[in-house]
């Protein structure tokens, strides 16, 4: 029995065959065509057949998987319908005289190109969709067929170098039991969905594909990184104790759901979901969050070729805050620009995009855009119990700025006669450095402050943490990190304010006695991780957290804070 | 008389007639051509003329200029004789039969683009080259001249969109009395070329070559940035007075060269100089600077092709020790990534290269690299006062790693039975977030800090100063990055070391008050600033600062620092 070392990237245990995502072979050769017109002929014929097996994976996704994962097969199809790709392909065939497959790999080729070189996050996977779409066309028009991971019958483990957004919008749960992959890290898209779906993941094993042969008995062990292939039946009956004992800790989990969370000695703290869209909202009731702690705005803008309306806009609002039932929901304004860019703004391209013009930057520019989603949230604010957050705020100046905008907005609508909320709290996330660093100042203007930490520590490190070769430097724990945590926790506190986190370090195991130590209030956190969080926070101690806290301030390196958090927690 | 607004870019006041940097229209049609091998030949010329004329160019800026600026132009000669570009242009005009001009342009913009995206400062600056060198064949292709601003041979003030590296380095000072352009600001490259040069300038008028006719009278004045076309006599006579007084201003400023700065109550600083190369130490001595606080040993390993040998460093260090006599000189390792590409280390492309592998990240991967500048260093200690410091530490772990690894190579050279200074003090750059805010851990085991404005304000504020959409947001009288750097300092005095200065920020008029108040001991600056600088000092009290500057960290904004600064300079 071999066993892989990967990165636990979704909790869970799952055994069953492994299934290999191969690459079928689309190679080709280059010919010099006589009759163009028969070229043209089938390159139409690819195209309606790619057409209509986009249109079925799309429908199958819908009824499977919801409406945001078949999103991506619209946007497939609208690769396949651009005139611009298509006319191009065209024109080729007929001035080169060429067999359509070297047509059409010489544009997609160039597209792609262009589209990777565009150097953001957004326009790369857009880069993915249109190889994804000609590889389609393709394998048409050498009538060969592409795995179609929707088409899945039987209860597998997937196999893969990565997942990309397409592989695994067409996931089923009910016979994917888990993946495992070649490439990735905890916070890389394919480890996020896993999450998110509750499947069982173990990611960046580097030998996954040449390990496992299609049909090897898998077990991947989500909990503590490993993957065993072809596991002995001992092996297999050790695995399925554990997962039993991982359902049934599920199970006691499940039991807190409607608890609130309160440490052994009695200190209260609110656990809340992050969340993207209103179709989340269930997942968060499921599991028993106290609140939404950030919805991002930023999917209602993309994926579409024009801005939501207000009214759109408005409808989704209201529909969360109603959905929670007068709990409280932190809506984050626009966070556009950087790796999140929208194609219809046509922003420029920026040499750092993370340091770059985006968020609140580019909403107070582009205010139109700014007005419509305040207008939208204000007018939602009456369904129940919203915060409004600013994002990327930098300066004092700036918050005043985006401030004075949403008054206006609020003046117009009461001057419309419009209902709009008394009770809306105003907050920024803190996520730059020279804002938790003068905490203080801001703590007197804001009503709360929610710490983002994916952004803080990058920018408090001076490190990308999608760059692998300094990835290293994404450090949670340096006690660098958790002095700012401190700074805007106590800033927060003596102005009477609030302070959260809404960054994947408040949902974090070894990080939450920290953070509960240094004060923050509220967890928001990806829904799947609330219970798990709630079960540990009840038997900790205010107290003792508050020591650990304050050595970790004295530190100076993370292995020393590490090792602090593993002997305080583990009595 | 009309008065254009722009950016002082560097001070003094020129007045003379204007010279327009106009392109030659460069334009052709394109053609099919049946003679290929008479096409081949007109390229060959083309190509011989050019060579020759770069060769001119670099000899008469060897003369006139010095090495440095020299060197642009032998990277211009690598450019035309790149058999990569050649060989393409002359299979263009083989296989498309097309004339020469065509050609060469077809594959100019393809080399430019590639250059272009790569996406970081060093690569765009390769485009520029790749674009200067093939418009210079393109007008002996077409028979018409470029301008050459090293055959200027009468006084003027040139008027350009912008001014290039390879324009720059053609400069004559005896002659060009001034410049002003229409885009740039403080901080680009004309306008650090033109106070290293101590020529006045003015940046970012907008309206230079729209407004101004070639043969105008042009006033620049690089005191109030203003450009006056065209003025009265009247305004003339004001202006020759105001160059006077500067002048003599400049004549009173000359009389502190060897002074020591000590403020009116009697506290000393050290003012320090910013190299790049050994040639700039004689403007480093010219201007009284007490050491060196920052020598950037990029140079060495730019605008080659291959990395500098171990020898040739050694001379490098060797002859600006001995040069400073005993003073300080602070050298700082290879400072090399994000902006600053070497191609033949051949580094990964990267999405936000700010936030990227370079530096101490780099040397401490490419540790090779890393120990022969170590060795070259530790060998050339013993000829001064050698101060040796790490960039873009951001972890204690880092600086632990790089000093272990000078230690190792110490040791080496001691068995080797080579001399190595027992007294060099070993210190890091404080230039990203987390080291200022655990500068108190750091302080128990560096010797000296010096705190590296430039980025630290970048990444404090998350804004790329590049950027322009951004650029409002590199603040450094920002009062969070008062409270870093009055962490740094505190830090290291609790420690009994010191700390110094090395960005744009240790120079600026307005920044100096508060820094002395903030108690720093190291002002390293452009040496042209340093006179200046110790006048200004000299004036101030250091308790009156200190005031100021505990005021200024209570601020919540830029402009209430700005004011602070005003009434407590003012009097």
């Amino acid at each position: 029995m071999e066993t892989l070392k990967g990165i636990a990237a979704s909790s869970g245990i799952a055994i069953a065959k492994a299934y290999q995502l191969v690459e079928p072979d689309l190679s080709f050769e280059k010919k010099k065509v006589k009759d163009v017109s028969e070229e043209l002929e089938r390159l139409k014929r690819a195209l309606t057949t790619s057409h209509s097996e986009l249109e079925q994976i799309r429908d199958k996704a819908l009824e499977d998987l919801g409406n945001d994962k078949s999103a991506i097969f619209e946007a497939h199809l609208l690769v396949l319908n651009d005139p611009e790709l298509i006319s191009q392909i065209e024109d080729k065939i007929k001035t080169d005289q060429v067999n359509a497959e070297q047509a059409l790999k010489d544009v997609a080729d160039l597209f792609i190109m262009l589209f990777e070189q565009m150097d953001n996050e957004y326009m790369k996977e857009r880069a993915a969709d249109i190889r994804d779409v000609t590889n389609r066309i393709l394998a048409n028009l050498l009538g060969v067929k592409l795995v179609n991971l929707s088409m899945i019958s039987e209860e597998v483990i997937i196999i893969a170098d990565d997942l990309t957004p397409s592989d695994t919008a067409q996931l089923n749960r009910k016979y994917v039991k888990g993946f495992t992959t070649n490439i990735g890290g905890r916070t890389s898209h394919s480890a996020i969905m896993a999450r998110s779906m509750e499947i069982p993941a173990v990611v960046g094993t580097k030998l996954a594909t040449t390990s496992i042969k299609n049909g090897d008995v898998i077990i991947v062990d989500g909990l503590n990184g490993e993957v065993c292939i072809n596991p002995t039946t001992e092996v297999i009956a050790q695995y399925k104790n554990e997962q039993i004992r991982f359902e049934k800790q599920k199970a006691e989990w499940a039991k807190l759901v409607n608890e609130s969370t309160v440490t052994a000695d009695g200190h209260q703290v609110e656990l809340a979901a992050n969340i993207g869209t209103p179709n989340d909202l269930e997942g968060v009731m499921a599991n028993g969050a106290e609140g939404v702690g950030l919805y991002r705005t930023e999917f209602l803008y993309m994926g579409r070729n024009e801005l939501p309306s207000e009214e759109e806009q408005f409808e989704s609002y209201k529909t969360v805050l109603e959905g929670m039932k007068e709990k409280p929901v932190v809506v984050r304004t626009l966070d556009i620009g950087g790796d999140k860019e929208l194609p219809y703004l046509e922003l420029p391209k920026e040499m750092n995009p993370f340091l770059g013009f985006r968020a609140i930057r580019l909403c107070l520019v582009e205010q139109d855009l700014f007005r419509t989603q305040l207008r939208a949230l204000l007018r939602a604010s009456v369904y129940g119990n919203l915060k409004i957050m600013f994002p990327m705020i930098a300066t004092l100046d700036e918050f005043r700025a985006a401030k004075a905008i949403l008054m206006e907005e609020k003046e117009k609508l009461v001057a419309e006669g419009i209902a709009v909320s008394e009770e809306i709290e105003l907050g920024i996330m803190v996520e730059i450095p020279s804002t938790a660093i003068i905490a203080d100042q801001f703590a007197k203007e804001v009503d709360f402050f929610s710490i983002g930490t994916n952004d803080l520590i990058q920018y408090t490190m001076a490190a990308d943490r999608m760059n692998e070769r300094v990835s290293y430097l994404y450090q949670p724990y340096n006690p660098a990190i958790l002095r700012l945590v401190k700074m805007v926790i106590d800033a927060a506190h003596r102005e009477g304010k609030w302070a959260g986190m809404c960054g994947e370090m408040a949902g974090d195991e070894q990080a939450i006695p920290l953070l509960l130590g240094l004060g923050l209030d509220e967890f928001s956190m990806s829904a799947t991780s609330i219970l798990k969080a709630r079960s540990q926070i009840l038997c900790l101690t205010k107290q003792e957290m508050v020591e650990l806290a304050d050595q970790a301030l004295q530190m100076s390196t993370v292995s020393e804070v590490m090792e602090a958090v593993k002997v305080a927690t583990k009595k």
